[in-house]
């Protein structure tokens, strides 16, 4: 019979504890990321995987990369159009409107897969992963640093090298878009020199123009208008002050060019990026949004926020080996496995901590002893015939701090392996 | 401008804490359900969240439910048919014979989102949750031993009351075949009471009227043939075992009608069922499934796995408070916010064990102090102009066997935090 494929881009993803292979990090770096999460008092927040394809088109606006070429939509029964949401603040915001919750303030948490329907390329798929949080309802100020402070809460945790945060500001709403509109009449009389892309990005959003990886592109820009020009001292100096209080834990630069590839964006932006990870550097980035709520129907909602891709983050971070404790079970008797195997149910539930494995598998002592071992066992415990007979067991360590084998009555194993 | 609802039977869930909020206990049933798989040394795997249609069709069957009418799925741009995943066995096979791993044995645990598409009900939703297991490449023993100890372990972490485990045993596919056979014949005479549903099932999987809601159905069924007289004496002898094995830690009872939903069962089956669930009373199941490899196209491969409906899980769950330890910040000078925001963010480096929140909006001392008794903080840190000048802190404990409010130097606060 012929195999079914898994469809393009969307990959199946294994665990096995160990931190060189790709699956396993991406899970401890979700782990250790949602402990700092918790450790800011982030909430958890879940909003479901479709969405009404409007929403990211009202929200991410349709000038951006992802509406444009990458959302992963299709019609449904009712010929409604339907989204795999591609990020996950739009949902947020959808959620807390709709349950009325848009006049109180919250800290907010989300992780899951976010989709694009862009060619997959590698280590690109269509299905991907996202961590990120919200700060709603509190205008611009602590939120600010408590981003930045997450941010650089991570860079320590992952140990992270060779990265740095850009911050910038945009200004209010009016100081952007004077902004938008002289730097559209700088770039007039430099029309012909763009390319496709950039030209495009002229038409539907300016501010992306600054974003461009050409070459001669950027060489016009420097004489451009800068954003700094346009916004108040007090954005200038909340840069300054953050640039300030974080300086000493990692690497933060005010970088006028950094604009953020979302439309919602405005005010207080930032990004991180490392060198390790070539030409699309960044692996965190977000920003304040202040007129998004409104503009998806909800009330008028100060809100920041940052989003984390996390096989990026996965791809720098440094993990430590991950240790637990595992001990290997050994019946050496087939016919007595039923109440040997109660035994080891007894011993997994007095200690949940403790990964018990049990070879379920016919196979020699030898074997099942070798298999213990590969595993990086701490302990092999062995019941043959004779054992259950007199009610013992054999606890071998497997490692040799650990001690010397013994034979132990069941008590015995049984407070041994409480006290592990 | 109009708002952006969810759409129809699509859920938002917000953590609190608060375990009589049903999305927080969700969330706190995944954590302790992901913790035995891995003191099992299940392994996690996660596969995508969209396949290929015929997956499931030639899977789970199209005599089952979820096939029939209950598939969530799309064309896509190439009008291939494409399925949001009902459930998770069939892709974790699917997976593992396409990255050629079906000669191997495997642990595998997955928990996550499932899709349907039926009419949303009460406490039905499209988009709703479950964990699996899958023990891959063993033949019937052990692993059926293990599939129950789980399920006691469950009950046990969850402290279930009124509830059973039913198993059954649906023989070799011969066995199965054989007794589906004079099933057919025996419900012949009988076809007129059926009712539409019932007629059904026994056109497209004859087992399936066993698990009638049909009172009359019922009744004629008492004098069917059972599943008992066609299997082998060691299918019997294992329920029996199994059943002697786990009785003192729950109630196990043989029963010979549960055939499960899905046509990929035969030999060992189980549920479990809860008398506080109403009529739909089974919050997991499972069972062996030999034959799904080679029907996917892979290698003859054993198997046996089981389901937890994670909504149905958490409607059950008794869980004991979430303990972990919270101190709230609180900043009484707010020209001096970055300076003493700095102290917070060294503070949660140092210990991210504990949850720090800070006032992150304005707000008098005394609004802030009600919300940290109102959150249940165990201590607040109050840092006004005064305690910034002296590079010193308050330590207030909002708990009376915590002490009493102390004054301390920044270097005394860092210890203190530290051992907390």
């Amino acid at each position: 019979m012929d195999k079914i494929q898994s469809l393009t881009g969307m990959l199946d993803q294994y665990d096995d504890g160990d931190m060189s292979n790709t699956s396993s990090k991406l899970f401890e770096v979700e782990k250790i990321i949602k402990n700092i999460f918790l450790n800011y008092k982030f909430q958890e927040i879940r909003t479901p995987v479709l969405e009404d394809a409007n929403l990211f088109i009202r929200s991410v606006g349709n000038s951006s990369d992802i509406v444009n070429k990458e959302i992963y939509s299709f019609n449904d029964r009712n010929d409604k159009t339907i989204a795999m949401r591609p990020e996950g603040t739009a949902s947020v915001i959808r959620s807390v409107i709709e349950k009325k919750l848009d006049q109180t303030t919250h800290k907010l948490w989300y992780l899951g897969p976010m989709w694009r329907y862009e060619r997959p390329q590698k280590g690109r798929y269509r299905q991907f992963n996202q961590a990120g949080i919200e700060i709603l309802g509190i205008p611009e100020g602590l939120p600010e640093y408590e981003m930045i402070s997450v941010v650089c809460s991570l860079i320590e945790e992952f140990k992270l090298k060779n990265c740095s945060i850009k911050i910038n500001h945009l200004g209010a709403r009016e100081n952007k878009e004077s902004f938008c509109k002289a730097l559209v009449d700088f770039l007039e009389p430099f029309k012909k020199d763009l390319d496709k892309k950039d030209l495009d990005r002229l038409k539907k959003n300016p501010l992306r123009v600054l974003d461009s990886k050409n070459a001669e592109t950027q060489i016009i820009l420097q004489k451009a208008p800068s954003i700094k020009d346009f916004i108040d001292q007090s954005s200038i100096d909340l840069l300054e002050s953050i640039k300030n209080e974080f300086s000493e834990l990692c690497r933060i630069e005010i970088d006028h060019n950094l604009v953020r590839g979302l439309d919602y964006y405005s005010g207080f932006v930032f990004e991180a990026t490392s060198s390790e990870l070539g030409a699309q550097d960044s692996f965190l980035g977000g920003g304040r949004y202040d007129q998004l709520s409104s503009q998806l129907g909800g009330k008028d909602m100060p809100a920041i926020g940052m989003a984390i891709g996390l096989e990026r983050m996965a791809n720098i971070a440094k993990i430590d080996h991950v240790n637990g404790k595992l001990v290997t079970f050994v019946i050496a008797a087939s016919n007595l496995e039923p109440k040997a195997y109660k035994i080891a149910h007894h011993l997994r539930s007095i200690n949940r901590e403790i990964t018990l494995d049990i070879s379920l598998s016919e196979g020699s002592l030898k074997s099942k002893m070798r298999k213990a071992n590969k595993n990086n066992s701490d302990y092999v415990i062995i019941i043959g015939e004779e054992e259950l007979n007199n009610r013992t067991a054999v606890i071998k360590p497997l490692k040799d701090e650990l001690g010397e084998q013994q034979t132990v009555s069941i008590e015995g194993l049984y407070s041994f392996y409480e006290s592990l």
